[in-house]
This record gives C-alpha cells, structure tokens and sequence, in this order.
C-alpha cells in the first residue's frame, strides 16, 4: 500500500491547478473532479508500459473533453512517459511546449489522439475500438486484445456526433469500449439544467449499451464500476457522479472553476483543504514513486506480448499494418495497364470503384464503408465483406446516417493504427462531417474520403444536393489533399497517391455522371498535382486549367478555338495542394504568363484567381437548381457555346 | 363521407408514381409509403387554408424526409393551393419547375422549408415550436396558437442532429411540435438493421418526449395516435408503421423503390393493385373534390383569425413581426454616435455585446443565444432574459452544447417568421453547423452567426480553437455575408447591415482580444463592404488591405512604411461579399491596379488573389498553435517587424 488512494489523485490536481495558475489559461474543474476516477483507471485497469507509448497492443486511452488536458499531462508525467517533463508542465500552454492547450497526437506518444472539438474523443475511440476487434479477428487474441477508455464530459455527450457514435458502438457491440462520463452537472453556462433534461443512462441503454454508475470520489465505488465495464460484454458508459474542481473550497462545484484559473487565494485554500505542501510543481518522492510504479504495472504483459509476437506467424505482417507500411505492389499499375487497353467511359465514383477493387485485394488493411450511400458511393468491393459482431473480420462498414460519427471513427481507427479506413457519403455532405475531416489533417491520418456526385453534374436531387462551394472550401483546410479526378486513370492514380500519404488525409471528389477517359498514358502525371493533358496545336495564347469533370469540357473548347487559329494547352489539375509542391519552373511551364489563363470548374470561382491571375475564371457563384445535368450545364454557362465567346472576347 | 380515405391516400401515390416516372428520377417509396398518414394529418389534424399560405397562425407542415417530397407536392395540389399545378408535378425535376428534386420554400408557398439535408427538417421544426411558444408568451393565444407537424425517416433520426434536436424539444418542453415517423425499416443500403439497433422509442422517452405508435396503413389507428400526440404537452414522437412503397406489389417494402422510379411494368402493376383506374397525372373527380374540400376546412378558422386580429391592439405589431420589417429606428445610429464621443478599446466580441445591448431593446424581435459559451460570444444582454417552458416571453435560449441544432433552430425561427434569431459559438465550430448556415442562405432566411475567437488571436487553446480556413471557407458560400469588423464602430455598423438583409444570413467574425477603435466618423462605410480607412501621404505605391485584427496591424505597417517614404493606404474589409457588389469604378479606386496591393489577414491566403491580384498575401497556410496572442503573432509574422520587409522586397 504505501501511499493512500488520495495522495495519488491529489498530486494529479496540484500538477493541474499549478500549471493552469502558472499560464494564467486553461482548465482546472475537470482534472481536479475527474482525479480520482482517472487514478482508479491508471492503477487498476488501463494495459500500458510508460516505457513503450507505441506497444501496439497497449490499451487506449481517450480524453475525450480534451480542455482537461492538465489531466493526461499529468498522468503521462507522473507515470514515467519520457514526455511531458515538469518543464513541459511548468510551460503549458506556452510556445514550443508539448503541453498545448488542448492534447494533441502529434506532440506527445501517450496522447492517443487531439482531443478538444467537443464529442469527436468518443467518436474516435469507437473508431479505435472497432479496430482493436477487427485486427484481433485477423490476428487473434495472442496478438491484439485490448480495450478502450474514454473520458467524456457533458459537452460530449451533447453534441450530435455522441448520438452516432453510440448508436454505432451500441450495433456493432464495442464491448471493449468503455466510456468514463465525468457527471458533475456543470457547463460552461452553468449548470446543466439550464440547457438538458435528457436521462442519458437511459438514452445509452436504448442504444444497446451497458451503464452504471459510481461515485467518483470513492475509490472503491469506482473501482466497482470500472470492473463492471470491463467485464460487461456490451460497450459501457459509466457515469462518475464528481464534483467539477474537487478540493477547491470555495469555486469546486461551480462554473467558475471549469476554463479559468483558481487564483492564487483559491490555490492556497485548495492545497490547505487537501493537506498539499509541496512546492508548485514538486511531486513528494513517495508519492512520485508510487506513480512511478504504476507506470511499470504493465512492463511485464509487454515483454509478454513481444516474446509472443515475435514467435508468431503473423507477427511480422501486424507490424507491417502498425507501422503503415503498403504492401510492395498495391495493385494499381496493373489496374491502369488494363485500362489503357481497354478505355473506360465511366463516373468516376464507378473508375473509384474499379481501383478500389484492385487495391482492396492487394492492401489487405483497407477497411471501407459508406454513410448510408454504399450503392452511390460504390464504396463496396468484393474483397470487402460486412464488418460487424458477427464476423469482425470483415473488412465493410455500413456506417449508417451518420456522417460526423463515420469521419471521426475513421480516424479512430487510422490513429490506432493497423488499418487504413476510406469512406463515403455526398461530397455536399462533407459540412455534416468538416470538423473531422480537419481533425483528420491536424492529426495526421491517412483517411480517404470518398465524396461522390460531386457538382450539379449529379442533376435532378437540386441545390441542396450539389456541391458548389465544396471542393474550393475543403481546399482551404491546411494539410488535406483534395483529388478531383477528370478519368478512369486519373482516378486510380488519385487512389494511389491518397494511399501512399502516410501523414494526411484525402478527399476523393468523384462524379455522379459518366466521364470518357481523356489519359492515354500511364506516366502517374497525376503526382505532380496538374500537368498538360494537351498541348496547343497552332500557336498558344489560352491555356485552359480544368478539374474532374470539366476537363472533357476544356478539351471541347480547345477544340473549339484551335478550329478558330487559336492555340490552347489543357492543363488538368486533380490536385491544387499537390500542384503547389511543385517547384516554380514546373509551375511557371504550366501556367506561363503569356497566354490568357482560364480556370473552368463547376463550382465557386473564388481561388482560381491564384492559379490564373488577372485571366477568366468558369464557375458559379450561386447554388444549383434541379435539373437534369445536360440542361444544368448548358443553364450554368458550362458549354464550349457559352465559354469559347467569353475567351473570344477576353482576347480582343 | 363519400370518397373513402384509402382512395384519397391513393391519389398521393398516383402522382408520386406518375411524376417520378415521367421525370425518370426521384423517390416514390416515402410518399408511397407515408400516403395513408398524410393523408389523416391534412384531412384532420393541420390547421391550413389552402387559399392562404401566408396566414401566421397556420400550422407549420414539414416534410424532414425532403427525398419524398412528391408527398408534398401531391398534399399541395391536391388541396387547391395556387401551385404545384399539376404541369408543374409533370415537370417535377425540370429545369424551371417548382417542384424540384427536394422541397424549397423559395419555389412554393406551403413549403415551409428546404429539406433533403437529412435531419435539419426536424431540427428546423424545433425552432418553428420555439417561434410558435415565444410569440403565443407575446402575443396571447388570439393571435398565435398553432402545432408544428414533422414527417421524418430513419435518416433524419439516425443524424447526430436529431439528438441535438430532440434533446432541446424535450428541455423546452415544446408540446406543439409532434414528429410522424415514417417507420418502415429501410436505408438507402437495405434494412436498418445493417447499421442501427437503437430503440427509438426509448431514445425520444429519455429526453422527455411522449411516444406512441400506429399501423401506418389503418387509418382509424393513425387518429388515434395523431390525437394522443396533438394533445399530450410533451413533444411527441409517432411511430407510424408502414411499407415503404406501399401499393406496389413487387418492389414495395424494399428498399429498391427508395430512391428510383418504379419503372413501367410497376407501375402497371401498381395501378392494378390498388385499383387506379386514371391515367397518368388525372385525379378522378370526385377525389379531387374531396381534397379540395380539404384544403378549405382551415377556412373559417383563419377568417374568425383575421377578425381577432384586426381588432386587437398587438395585431399591428404581430404583423410587423411577421412582415420582417425592423422597427424604424434600430439604435445602431445613437450606439455609434456614443462610441465616436468615447471610442472603446475592446474586442469585437464585447463591441458585438454593446451593440446588442441598443438593438435588443429597440427591436424586440431579436431573439439570442449561444451553444453554450454565453459568456464567451458575450451574446447576452440586459434585455434578454431566459427562454424556456418557465417563461417562453423569453428572449436568450441557452442551447446547449449543440451548434447544429442552434443553427437549425435558428433557420426555424426565422422561417416561422415574427422572431429574428442570432446565436453564439466559437468560429471553429462554424464547421459543427456549416451545413445549416447554408441552409439559412439557400433559404433566404435571415440569421445571423455571432462566430467569436476567430482567429490565432484567441490563443492558448491552440489549433483546434483556432479558426485558419474558416473565414474564407464562409465566404464561399453563396448568399451569405461574411463579417469580420476591426473595432467597435465597425462592429457596429455590421450588425445594422446584418439585420437590415431581410433574404440573406450573416456571419460576425469576432475576436477575443482587444481592439483600438479606429474608426472616427460615422458613415456606415461597412456598407461598402471595403472602404479606405486612411489614405497615403507619401506617394501612394502601396495598399493594405485587411480585416478585423489585422487592420491595427495594416495601420501600424502603413506608418512604417510612410516613415520611409513609402505612401500607403490602408483599406478596411469588413465584407468581401458587399465590396463585389459595388460598382467596377469603386471597386478600382480602392483596389489600383498603379500599387502593390497587399492583404493580411490572420486565415488562410487562399481567395485573397481576387482582391491583390499578383499582389502580396500576407496570412496562415497552416494550423496554429497553442500560445499566448501575442506570441503566436509574432510566431505566424503579424509584426511590422515581419511584413515590411517583405513588401520592400517586392516593391525593389
């Protein structure tokens, strides 16, 4: 024993309402409430060696309501992570600390994942948790068998994403996953009456989910209910009735003390009312060490574990998958081989479908689904049977109506590592599920979104239906790349590029409405971003840039003036991101300044002006109409009828 | 009696088959499916004057589940509304008709709003119940006193929306909101048991609703269970339980009728088995009678309706409400006019604060809130006290942590018309509602998005707080004006030209940190969207063109650059949106093309090339970081310091 139970949590709420004080921002309520609840799961239940962050069979552990972050700070230094140092600490919130306001995966091994849009942890964590069992399906318990715990605030369970990550993890029966509600009735409003009367037990139960619940300052209680969770074969929620700042005498329980710091009287009364004499940010040595041993609690399961999986069969292929490493050939060569010799006239959601056919056969850890859209989406292989509780193994989500909580447990499950998930719903739908994708980016991941009917090209389901403003805006977001594919080849290359991004996200946008296919070479043109498809036959004065769809167009145009004595390049430009890697004379040959550059995408103009300047920029400004296509073009103003006369007159 | 209902159900069936057929396009198996409900709901249940649609106390009918919107039309025309004639239903997904692809309140009066989005419909229908209570607390049960009626499918309850939706009906306690729900089993990708397992029932009964259930198809059943719902003062759930595509023998209750034309065999055979005898679009008369006596049973109620409301003393200003006209004087004029005699360093955010606390007195239609972040979007005024089942009179809603349903509560409200709604939450949450906000523009509806901490500026909590693409991601949105004000007055003028857009939504742009006021006159030039804040005294070679924060920044390079010689103006642009508006030689006398034209601006520079040209953009193309302000500007190079350099580079 040693040390009691308390002194363990207290050291947790000292570590966080110093560092909060020391920054003068951040957020004491939570770590302080949820110390002792979070000290119950490190020493009793969590699977992890502090020594080895990457163990890949190590539990998960998910902050879900990350404006706590000084709670997994604290956890990560008191059990011996390399990092954060109490220097780290003794920085947070501060430039070039690891320790950033909100947790983040990219700063600190131990962080699972970039917590702090609210609802998004949960959601991840059933990502996590669905490939914890689809790998222990393929690779057996000796190999992966792990939970997944999370620690969620009323913010969480609030918003719209934790309706469909439970009603998710409740169908597909995530018993691994277990979810810590830090029940302490505040907001940052106030309390949570002022805005909620659900009985949230009750709306988990309705979705299939094991609950209890536990006092969450009674060591015992907790330690009840977490075995509970462990044990109970459905995903669990356990609702940890806490005190938000516990220990501080007079802000605990209120609002005030959840984003502001204590203040230097209500420190002093918290570290008298819980007997803490330590010097800010020092840790007593017996309480230092008993932290320190929980941190080795799990050294020999690891060493375990490692004897085994490198005894084992498939040992070195679950390494393989964990490290991100594809299979030597993913099959895509050989599909655009095919294609070359036999031309493909079809959408480019259906060319996806044939890539992913070829891939999903040679990258056996691609795992795909769709929001409810699998038969418009074209999402679904052969090689991709059903995932679910009866077969884990299989390798097809059908997600559900549920775009947000698809997104965000992609990239559950690309940050768990083993998997590579791609995904799709309409590319208008991409608002329902933006802020994940941008998480997808800040974090790193390799998901592939797969966006289909991608511009009033997708006709009669009208405005709300098409995307305009879409592909311009997801453009926008840092670190994402955005493919918008004009074949049957350039889609494959697009496929083959997004997967060989080991630190970013894609965005396939991919069409409703059949497209001829224009490549008749197999020269991966598609890396570069944007690349001359065509060259001017008389002498160039327009060069024409162009994207998905409206690359056929751009071709018909070129046709149109090159008829006329005018000279016309066909730039096609799948990737702007990719494009701008490219170095200044690439750039400079492709886009030269003596031709009159025109940018032709059926979406918002606003951007193009970056690639064309003071030249002419095709698109529409408003939203769509419902239509058939033909006539939706034709109304738009996206016909060689309408644009060649346009160009005629920026000429003159 | 006369015709029996199951003949006038059949009519809807008839016209949805017959115009999705000839559209070869669209979705018969909801309206098929929901015929027999609906066809109670209009008959006995919705208060409605065909001859009327624009009557303020009619009940609100909204279709959520927006595929079947052939059910509507059908409802529309059949009950002798002016329009959909039945050329427009043979033209359902023509180019020109009203009867798009999806419902669109801008094509025909009776839509009550766009659907297709699936989940807004309910969550739309929410706001509508909160606009009915709030001016039913007003106005008195005389003049305001009607239900709010939803069908729903799986769709639009398995979004996370509708947990978003559901939960703030239940807290609200909005008895007149009753949701039909089209109960029948199948996805776009097969049975709902492929991807949910959820007890609705149980779900709607935790947040506080009544539930109930009724065979779809028996018509007595479906009154029954529609009366319990109209009358229990719970919000109400009804589970209708029907086959979707009811009436084809083959391809009902499956989901290959969902979302594609029954094709002509079907048809036939449709025809035969629920003994249709009519041709194509032809509705016999008898049964058009019968409707038509439907559609004027609403009749003397709205007559005895305008009788009441002419004579009573708050009918004048219920119309005033209800028209969308401002009151005469909004109080921004004396607000400014107090600001110029004591300007005020503060962040936009408080200015947007002190601006409310003068419009919220003088226009008593304002109705605020915030998704739980009041004290941080400073959304809440003096004037505005809580709204909720205590005092629906009530002005401020305290959302909760759910930026979804706010927003589409908030496009709710403004279509119910009689409230003008404005809500609160962090910019970078923008991406939560996004899908919403551009529905309130396909939709003309203005609301307004107080969007605070809108850049690095805020700080500490890091990238994901920190908003990079946000501002010019909204800013391609069409029919939306997007706002980002440097200092009080400028802030102030904003919201004037926000609530004076009676068919467009806003955004504010805010920050959270301190702003001077630099604006001295009061001339509304935010109406320009882009105006010279202050003119070069040297030789003008440079312009400086920014926003919010980054205007102090553009007037301090100004001064750097001028203490060298260099003339430079400093151009304000608080709305890209207003400056395109204005004419070429405005917009050329701002923007000249005789000097390097710079933008700053704390976002991405994607988008600014329209405004600079070749010119220098000065912004983030990246994620922030977690920091102190001041810091992170440095860090990112919004100094003097870092820009000047570089635009004496570019002018060498």
């Amino acid at each position: 024993m040693g040390i009691e139970d308390r002194k363990l949590a207290d050291a947790i709420r000292a570590l966080a309402m110093d560092a909060v004080e020391a920054a003068n921002s951040g957020h004491p309520g939570m770590p302080m409430g949820m110390a002792d609840v979070a000290t119950v799961l490190f020493r009793d239940f969590l699977k992890f060696d502090a020594s080895d962050p990457q163990w890949s069979d190590r539990d998960r552990f998910v902050l879900s309501a990350g404006h706590g972050s000084m709670l997994i700070y604290a956890l990560l230094h008191l059990t011996g992570y390399a990092r954060p140092t109490i220097d780290d600490i003794r920085n947070f919130r501060q430039l070039g600390s690891p320790c950033a306001g909100h947790p983040e995966n990219f700063e600190l091994p131990g962080v699972e994942c970039t917590t702090g849009p609210l609802g998004q942890g949960v959601a991840m964590a059933v990502g996590m948790a669905m490939a914890e069992r689809h790998l222990n399906a393929v690779f057996g318990d000796d190999l992966v068998d792990h939970h997944t715990w999370v620690i969620a605030g009323d913010g969480c369970l609030m918003e719209g994403i934790n309706h469909e990550a439970v009603g998710l993890a409740g169908h597909l029966k995530l018993g691994r996953l277990n979810v810590l509600w830090d029940d302490n009735r505040i907001t940052i409003d106030g309390a949570t009456s002022l805005s909620t009367s659900e009985d949230i037990l009750a709306r988990h139960a309705a979705a299939g989910w094991h609950t209890t619940s536990c006092d969450g300052h009674d060591f015992k209680d907790i330690a009840r209910a977490l075995a509970e969770a462990a044990e109970d074969p459905r995903p669990s929620l356990v609702a940890c009735r806490t005190v938000i700042g516990k220990g501080a005498p007079n802000k605990g329980g209120t609002h005030n003390v959840h984003g502001s710091p204590l203040g230097a009287d209500e420190v002093s009364a918290t570290r008298a009312a819980i007997g803490w004499e330590a010097a800010p940010f020092d840790i007593p040595a017996g309480i230092a060490d008993a932290w320190a041993e929980i941190g080795k609690r799990g050294r020999a399961a690891r060493e375990a574990w490692e004897a085994r999986a490198s005894a084992h069969p498939k040992g070195a292929e679950l390494a393989r998958r964990m490290a991100g490493t594809l299979p030597a050939d993913d099959g895509i060569e050989a599909h655009i081989a095919a294609l070359l010799a036999n031309p493909a006239k079809v959408a480019t959601r259906k060319a996806s479908e044939m890539a992913l056919e070829a891939l999903t056969v040679a990258v056996p850890e691609l795992v795909g689904g769709s929001a409810d859209l699998t038969g418009s989406n074209n999402t679904k292989t052969k090689a991709t049977t059903p995932f679910g509780p009866d077969d884990y193994a299989g390798r097809y989500v059908y997600y559900g109506i549920r775009e947000f909580g698809m997104a965000a447990a992609m990239n559950g499950m690309a940050l768990h590592g083993g998997v590579i998930p791609y995904g799709g719903t309409f590319l208008v739908f991409a608002d329902y599920c933006r802020n994940a994708i941008r998480l997808s980016a800040i974090q790193h991941q390799r998901v592939v979104y797969v966006m289909t009917h991608d511009s009033i090209g997708l006709g009669e389901d009208g405005p709300t239906h098409q995307p305009v403003e879409h592909v311009m805006s997801l453009r926008a977001i840092p670190n994402l790349l955005v493919f918008r594919p004009c074949d049957a080849v350039e889609t494959a290359e697009c496929w083959a590029l997004a997967l060989a991004q080991t630190d970013r996200p894609s965005v396939l946008a991919l069409t409703r409405q059949n497209l001829p296919q224009l490549r008749t070479d197999a020269g991966m043109q598609s890396a570069k971003g944007g690349y001359r498809l065509k060259s001017a036959t008389a002498a160039r004065r327009v060069v024409l840039v162009a994207t998905g769809s409206e690359v056929e167009l751009a071709v018909n145009v070129a046709a149109a003036l090159e008829a006329q004595g005018i000279g016309a390049d066909v730039v096609s430009m799948p990737c702007t991101e990719l494009f701008d890697q490219q170095n200044a004379a690439y750039r400079a040959d492709i886009l030269p300044t003596d031709a009159l550059l025109v940018s032709i995408e059926a979406g918002v103009t606003l951007g193009w002006q970056k690639y064309v300047g003071q030249g002419l920029t095709i698109g529409i400004d408003s939203f769509g109409a419902s239509a058939p296509a033909p006539d939706l073009f034709r109304h738009f103003g996206f016909t060689p009828e309408a644009i060649v006369p346009r160009i005629l007159e920026r000429l003159a």
